[in-house]
């Protein structure tokens, strides 16, 4: 029994790592290339410069470097609300009896309320550094928007956030911190570009989707000078700069001499997950140990255990490159009734590979019993959670609760992403009863698989 | 120039005060005492059991203990989200080009959003601890119902809050957080009580005051067996309590050998303010040092600078005891455009005796230069600051400014008492333009003054 452990392992300032870690570096073998959607070519860092700013672009393709120096500029801003806690689950720990010892690293305290402001940050600084005028983006439950939103206004930069229409009434006051943060915030699908045109004159009631909102983004991105389309989510960079939850958890850890048995994150596109595992995934490339790795995804939006691993577009609009990946096809629109983020059909290409080559699990889990599980973690943890991060949660009190029954102290980490202050609508509808669980059916996912690419 | 302050002074652990401080031990005069209503003879604990829990009673009554220890199941929580950190302002700092070095202790850092878990922990403890069924309470803009609500949950204790109507109707979400916390939120002034119904009979429309809240939550308690009133501000328990961010920021700066020549925070019935500047006021009682102590209140409710010092009641019923206090008349209803907090008539007893006896400074500020300097600290510190705070916020860059005329290199420490994910309206309309300034007129404080008890 280890004893002393504080109930929040802080970081010194001096330990905010001073580089990210690109996990590609030591995977055995690499993602399946990204494709050119004309050319069905490889991509070169040239097709991309249009879209992406360029320092962005090179970290996306770089399989080879290890480590990336974390810009001055971007580490005097993660010092302000950096090294984020690594906790220790104690009063969860007890009520549930367990003897697995629960820790999570906690990335909710910032003004965002999520780990997306990790990769903002860089984005936007980049973005900066190139000179741009401003940059497009498109954001779901608004986690990534806020996020982004707060960098470019930090760093003076215009930015114009296309959000999943749906979302953008269904939380007002995640667009009103957008906009206080100076950012504009367009509902899509909208009037301001052709593929929102296109899809409003298809189906006027639509409430939008992620591809949808991404081929708005890249098109308003391209058609206005100096402006440059970023994203919170499945691209390699973004894993890379997320790898600073890992490093930091990995570190924390250190310091009180524990290592995780099972490492779990839930996972949309990807970006927490890459993050949080990234260290301990090199040490399982390596040989180094052998956690289990663990995604939880939402059973509405089941990328990882109900998709196909195959080449597909990001975006509604197929204006975006091919990524091999896990995805229920971009035709597929999650249910109404899905609340909070992880909503995205595809998965990031990094980990797709290390899925499909059996280096971690993956599960789907049911929103109603996420959400027990983050009012049980609020209630004895004090933190209000994410719905994204309370996949995590669910996921972590059930290995908890296998321990409490065959007496394993395993030590459990996992991912506590953002918190739920923005979700408010969807706890109501939990707390009164009218939540609902939605399952796509075999023939749900056959129609849109149906929307795959034929490039395979 | 002091060298190599981190952007966040973290404490260990281990320096969590095991001890709350009782300013009141320290003052030349203690502040005149509560009277009883009906005798007009100074309140004994007796008269206080059947309304607040016994350990509280005496608590508050104590003139003379200077430190209580902090209960270990209390300090057990405290763990879960403290030490928080006292944060150097560096990135505001360089924007106003001050010499000044701008500190604040955020006490935002949990679900709760603000400073109000400090006491609303040891409450909920002493009211498990003497057995009680339940608790009742009031809440203005819900920072301290959702506090109470995410203590009482945790110690499985019933709790109902008299929310002021407005507030309600303007944050359904703020409800929503505290019925996730398992609290039964009622809309005040309400038909749950006969004070309640009387108000609704003389005026149907109202929107409700703190009040008002006040006496409804009293008289609920009253009549419901085993069930007490606490509350959130105002009262010497609870500046007791919050004596532990005071503590806090006074061992963190003393770590990185500072001193405040400036201690600013906001100020509504006190709590954050009593609590921030406790150990800093006792220095200056004590004359190991002399810094400034300044309030800063909203201009919409002037307590300080434009009420009496005189008895009044706390609620609208009068049903609590008279306190001596700075008071703009339990009659005075704040304009329906005063966004947040601070919407109290009356001031705490201690500060109230502390400023009447010149130990501290008072200013009135409008709130739209208060947001003004909200939306910029958020630009620089990323933390988007509840408006409570951000009157603090205010009056600290103010006073960086004044040192950049004068070259002087003060050392400025304010508290960023709380965020404002639930003040997303108000934001919005500062944003927009709709926010608008309210000062009473001398007239309005002369008909509000006319409510005064007359028993000076």
């Amino acid at each position: 029994m280890k004893k002393n452990i504080p109930y929040r392992i802080q970081l010194s300032q001096e330990q905010v790592p001073s580089q990210w870690y690109n996990l590609r570096a030591d995977m055995p073998v690499s993602h399946d290339p990204y494709l050119h959607p004309g050319t069905l070519k490889p991509l070169v860092a040239e097709d991309l410069y249009p879209i992406f700013c360029k320092k962005l672009v090179e970290q996306e393709l770089d399989e080879t470097t290890r480590f990336f120096d974390i810009p001055d500029e971007v580490r005097e801003i993660y010092k302000v609300y950096r090294p984020a806690p690594l906790c220790r689950a104690y009063n969860l720990e007890k009520k549930l009896g367990t003897p697995a010892r629960i820790y999570y690293k906690y990335e909710g305290n910032n003004t965002s309320g999520s780990h997306k402001l990790n990769s903002a940050v860089a984005q936007a600084y980049y973005a900066k550094e190139q000179g741009l005028k401003g940059l497009t983006t498109e954001t779901g439950a608004g986690q990534w928007g806020t996020a982004l939103a707060e960098a470019c206004n930090y760093f003076d930069l215009p930015l114009i956030v296309y959000m999943v229409k749906v979302s953008s009434e269904q939380k007002p006051y995640r667009k009103a911190v957008m906009e206080t943060f100076n950012a504009s915030v367009v509902p899509s699908p909208s009037e301001t570009t052709d593929i929102g045109k296109k899809i409003l004159a298809e189906n006027p009631g639509t409430g939008g989707s992620l591809g949808c909102a991404i081929s708005e983004a890249i098109e308003t991105a391209a058609k206005t000078e100096g402006y440059r389309y970023v994203l919170g989510s499945v691209m390699n960079q973004v894993l890379l700069h997320q790898s600073i939850i890992g490093l930091e958890a990995y570190e924390a850890l250190e310091m009180v001499d524990e290592y995780p048995d099972i490492v779990i994150g839930c996972a949309g596109g990807g970006s927490n997950l890459g993050g949080l595992i990234a260290p301990f995934m090199r040490d399982k490339l390596t040989g180094k140990a052998n956690p289990r790795i663990v995604a939880v995804e939402p059973a509405s939006c089941p990328s990882f255990t109900r998709g196909k691993f195959a080449y597909d577009f990001c975006d509604t609009g197929k204006v975006t490159p091919f990524a091999k990946m896990y995805t229920v096809g971009g035709g597929f629109i999650p249910s109404p009734s899905h609340a909070g983020g992880l909503r995205f059909h595809g998965m990031s290409p990094v980990l797709s590979k290390l899925y499909h080559d059996g280096h971690m699990e993956a599960v789907a889990r049911e929103q109603s019993k996420v959400f027990e599980a983050a009012v049980q973690f609020a209630k004895y943890e004090t933190i209000l959670p994410a719905p994204e991060s309370a996949h995590a949660i669910y996921e972590a009190m059930e290995e908890a609760k296998r321990c409490k029954e065959t007496g394993e102290e395993k030590v459990i980490l996992f991912g506590l992403s953002g918190t739920g202050y923005f979700d408010m609508s969807a706890y109501m509808s939990y707390k009164n009863g009218t939540m609902t669980d939605f399952i796509p059916t075999d023939e749900d996912l056959e129609r849109s698989f149906a929307t795959l690419p034929k490039v395979q």
